[in-house]
C-alpha cells in the first residue's frame, strides 16, 4: 500500500523514469503491474543492480533484516526506508560501510488497507515526513530524499531515531491499540452483529476503521517499539480509569472536567 | 448541528413551508436567521402554537426536562425529540396525556461539532434512524416521522428505549469515552504539542477527533446511559489490558491474535 502508493506518486511527478517492483507475493506483482503502479517486476538482486534509488516498504521486521543485505549488494544507490518504527533498522546498520547511502524516513501516512490494490494517488499530500539521524546519510542522499518527498507535497521534521519512536507511540501505535481494543470490545459483548452493522455511526466508524490494519504489519510494529508503546498505553488505562471513576462515582463535575480537558486537543486537531 | 442540518434537508426536501427556529442562545438564534436554516425566530410558546410538527434538538438533560412541558401545551402536533440517549425521555412522559403524539427518534448520525454553523447539507444520507418503543405513539404521527426520515435519506429501525440505549453504548457512546481518554492521554505524557501537530497523522485524527464533543451534551448521555456506559467500558479496559500483558510478556502469538480477532470488525464495517 505504501510502496504502490509512493510509486503512483512517482510516476505522477515524474520523478522515476522507470520503476522496478519487487514483491513476494507473486498475486502482488501481478496486481502492481495491472494497475501500472510499477514498469516491471524483477527478482531483488537485479532490481538493486539496475536502480538508481532503492525504497524498502515491507513490514518493520523483514525490513530490519532486508536493509543490511541491500547495503551489502549496492554501489552508490540511495536506499529509504518508509517504516513506522526507526530505531531497530537504524541499529541493524550502524557501521555498516554503507551507512551513509541510506535515508531512514517515515511519511506520517497510511490507511487501515495493505497491498498494492489499497495503494491511492493522494497518498502523502499535505502530511509530515520524518528524517531520523540524517547526519549519518550522506549530503547527496538526503538532498535527493528531501526533494522528493517535498515534490510530493510532503513537510519534513528531522529527529533522531529514539524521539521518533516515542512520538509515534503518541501519534499512532496507541491508536491502533485503542481500535483494535474497541472492536474486541464490540464483538466480546455485542452479538448481534447486525445491530452494530445497521446503528454503526460516524463516529464508531472513525473510532474502530483502524482495526481492520494488519497483524502482519502491527505485530512487529509493537514488538520493536514496545517500551514506549507501554508506556503510553498504561497511561491511557488510567486515562479510561478516570472516566470509569467519575461514572460510578456519578461525579459529573469530574468528568465534566475530564471532557473539557480532552477538548484542548482543539488546538491540536484543526 | 443537528437540529440546522435537520432544517437545511426540511428546506431541501421541501418537507417544511415555514421553519421557525427557537434557541436560548442569541447568537445562535442570529447563525440559524444569517445562515437562512430557519426562516423565523419566535419564543417557545408562539413556535408550539403555530407549528404542525416540533423537533426537540437540545442535549438529552434539558429534553427530558423540556418535552413534559412542551406535551402540555400541544393540541394535536407531533413532537419529535432526536436525542442520543431514549430511555430517560420516554420515562417522563409515561402517562402523559399527550404521549401518543410523541415520537421518539435518534438519527445515527453526528459530527464532533455543535451549534447552527456546524450544521452541514449531507446529514443523515444513508445512516440509521432509529425509532423507540413506536406502539405508543399515534400511528399518523409515525406515519408522518418516518415518511420524512426516509425522504432524507435514512433507513428506519424500530427497537425498545432499552436495546436502543444498550446498542447505542458500544456503537457511539464508548468510541467517545475511549476519544476523549486519549486526547488527555496525548496531553498528559506529549507535552511537546507542536510535535504532535506536525506529526499527527490521519490515524491519530480519526481516533481522536470525537475528543472535541462538547462537555454540554455528552455529560447528559453518560449520565442517563450510566450502566450500559460503565458495562461496556469495563469490558473495553479488560480488552486493552490483554493487549498490555501480550506485551508485557513478549507473548507476540497472543498479540498477533487479538489483533486478528479485531479484524473480524471488517465483517461489519466495510
Amino acid at each position: 500500500m505504501i510502496g504502490g502508493s509512493l510509486a503512483i506518486r512517482l510516476h505522477e511527478k515524474k520523478i522515476a523514469s522507470n520503476l522496478t517492483g519487487v514483491d513476494l507475493n507473486p498475486e502482488h506483482s501481478r496486481i502492481a503491474l495491472d494497475m501500472e503502479l510499477v514498469d516491471e517486476i524483477k527478482p531483488l538482486e537485479y532490481a538493486i543492480s539496475e536502480s538508481d534509488v532503492i525504497f524498502l516498504a515491507i513490514p518493520v521486521d523483514q525490513a530490519a533484516i532486508l536493509l543490511p543485505r541491500i547495503l551489502d549488494k549496492i554501489d552508490n544507490q540511495i536506499v529509504i526506508d518508509v517504516g513506522s518504527t526507526k530505531s531497530e533498522i537504524i541499529n541493524q546498520v550502524r557501521g555498516h560501510p554503507k551507512r551513509n547511502r541510506f535515508v531512514a524516513t517515515h511519511p506520517m501516512w497510511g490507511t487501515e488497507y495493505s497491498g498494492p490494490a489499497a495503494a491511492v494517488n493522494t497518498a502523502f499530500e499535505n502530511k509530515a515526513l520524518v528524517i531520523c539521524d540524517s547526519r549519518d546519510s550522506d549530503a547527496d542522499a538526503l538532498a535527493w530524499t528531501k526533494a522528493m518527498y517535498k515534490k510530493i507535497g510532503m513537510h519534513i521534521l528531522e529527529m533522531d531515531a529514539g524521539s521518533h519512536d516515542l512520538h509515534a507511540a503518541y501519534v499512532s501505535h496507541v491508536s491502533h491499540i485503542t481500535s483494535f481494543a474497541l472492536a474486541n470490545t464490540v464483538l466480546e459483548k455485542e452479538k448481534e452483529e447486525n445491530t452494530i452493522f445497521e446503528l454503526a455511526s460516524s463516529g464508531f466508524e472513525s473510532t474502530v476503521r483502524l482495526a481492520k490494519s494488519h497483524a502482519a504489519m502491527w505485530v512487529p510494529i509493537f514488538r520493536q517499539n514496545k517500551e514506549n508503546v507501554l508506556d503510553v498505553l498504561n497511561e491511557h488505562i488510567v486515562q479510561l480509569k478516570k472516566f470509569k471513576n467519575s461514572l460510578e462515582k456519578e461525579n459529573w463535575d469530574q468528568l465534566k472536567e475530564l471532557i473539557e480537558n480532552a477538548n484542548k486537543i482543539r488546538r491540536i486537531l484543526k
